[in-house]
């Protein structure tokens, strides 16, 4: 990062108090901006995640125009699946050519080299370091929303096959859930390595598992996960959708910060996670849609059920909507730094 | 219903100590059934739920093969919008023609009159309650979900233009709510009226909102038509997908039994819903894909956190997977019924 560096993510992170609650969007790279899409009515999505000149404009797109706290790496959870030639495509969520089906599949996925075998990704972070005056996200799909695109071959509301998988044959999910951990260490040190400043891993659909399943069947590697970053002094930032009552477990793979989605009010979710992690959110993406004084009015309950308490970065419960216009998003983004 | 007709489920709603645990499935009939699906290929979705016979016998069908405790009437919550002339069609999601987009397309909701709107399901409970040994329960969409059909235009994974009209147009939504509280309680009196025994309110998408957003928007609603039912004396079943955060509201809407999804375990719901409530189910759907010694283990992990208290419906936490061996839920009631 340049000098004079904005610090209030990393310090809303750590617990520390700040002047302003630090704000950013997941999503806000892409989606809803116009010079987004203008980009990709000429580049498919692994053309520029390929390109760190291309990714790193994507990523720097909404720190100029919504003055966000935080810059977020334009790629995607599968890119690194696709590097260890797994044949992936985005239309626009993720289709696999090959699902994995049985545990002869394991051989599929080596272990991750990311300087081989996505230095695009390491170069764009690099670019993005070197201009960057706020704090860059490094992110990472966790193992088992990655597992989960691996045994579907691409979404599903249910993911009967994967839950299947998990149940009937425990030896090869957790191979297979301790292998996505490796690749998901790799990626993010690598990431780190290269200048990010705090990594995030999203786990889109564990709060597709009950707390029993989780504990017993995914925590073992997300906790892996976040053990494996601890000596990197970053913040470790760990999200889920639709993880209320997952969030002590969330907590206990060991992250610094939990992500809570906006059905969860902070100050229940603050009651079941503990002193000891912050807290990133939480305001529906769909409330941005409104007139804006529905919108501040909203962001206003967010804040108010945080009451104050350090460690809070501001956030939306999930990513930002392709409809939203970014005009609300930059006025959400004054409100939350005027609001305190 | 006949003589000799197997009340557990009506006891179990009432809060009655039972000798064995009532057990029945959302999604049961139909979806995963062979004699289901042969009917199927000889006539559409909307064929069936307006032939009586052919509705009463695809109804039939789970009773017969699996032995639960309950039927549920086979028909589906857009039944009665297409009833008052809204167009709809089932592919199998609903789509409807013209999604409604403004306060004039509150003229399209014209009050439900179901013996001369939908007569067929009206004698379809009646042919059923003659024959059935065990109770029929009745069943109607709640209005956020309706709702949410009639603004999107179909399914949706984040609801944005349903919310956004929430938010917006208090005055258009809560007037569009209650229109649909009207009919669904025309609706169920009239099922109840032809026999049904129980009924059952699906509020399938109400788990997207925060429960801030669910107490002002949407609460009146569902309460209305819970004590627009209270005088008939049968019990009323609350339903809803990820709605951890919104137990105690559902409860608070005053059904007599809320149903719960596989990801709060029944303790944990007992706790925030109180004594006065039975509970309903909550079997995680995908674990009937695993082996049998798994399905029982994780049946036996829902009775242990019930922990044998009266009031409890055995049930999945939400329907039936399509591809699901019927054998394996003929051998789950078996196991469930011996439990005790």
């Amino acid at each position: 990062m340049v000098d004079g560096v904005n610090s209030s993510l990393l310090d809303a992170c750590w617990g520390k108090p700040v002047e302003r609650v630090p704000v950013w969007f997941m999503r806000q790279a892409g989606r809803c901006l116009p010079e987004y899409r203008a980009l990709r009515e000429r580049y498919g999505m692994f053309e520029i995640f390929r390109n760190p000149e291309l990714a790193a404009e994507v990523t720097m797109q909404p720190v100029r125009r919504l003055g966000v706290d935080a810059a977020i790496l334009f790629s995607d959870i599968v890119v690194p699946l696709a590097a260890v030639g797994v044949g992936v495509e985005l239309q626009p969520g993720p289709v696999l050519a090959e699902p994995f089906r049985t545990p002869a599949d394991l051989a599929r996925l080596r272990p991750l080299e990311p300087e081989a075998d996505m230095p695009y990704v390491l170069d764009t972070v690099r670019l993005l370091t070197a201009q960057l005056d706020v704090p860059l996200i490094g992110f990472a799909g966790a193992p088992f929303t990655l597992a989960s695109y691996l045994i579907e071959g691409g979404s599903s509301k249910t993911l009967g096959r994967t839950k299947a998988a998990m149940h009937a044959e425990p030896a090869f999910w957790s191979e297979l859930l301790d292998r996505l951990a490796d690749m998901v260490i790799a990626l993010l040190r690598a990431q780190v390595a290269a200048g990010a400043a705090a990594v995030q891993v999203f786990d889109s659909w564990a709060g597709l598992l009950s707390p029993a399943d989780y504990r017993r069947s995914v925590l073992p590697a997300t906790r892996k996960i976040f053990a494996g970053l601890e000596d990197l002094g970053v913040p470790r930032i760990h999200f889920g959708v639709g993880t209320g009552e997952l969030l002590e477990l969330l907590a206990e793979a060991g992250p610094d910060v939990v992500g809570v989605d906006w059905r969860v009010p902070l100050d229940r979710a603050r009651a079941r996670l503990g002193d000891h992690v912050a807290v990133q959110g939480n305001l529906d993406p769909a409330a941005c849609l409104a007139p804006f004084d529905v919108v501040a009015r909203e962001a206003t309950a967010v804040l108010d059920a945080n009451a104050g308490r350090p460690g809070h970065v501001f956030n939306l419960g999930w990513g930002v909507l392709p409809e939203t216009d970014p005009d609300i998003l930059r006025r959400l983004v004054d409100f939350v730094h005027g609001a305190q």
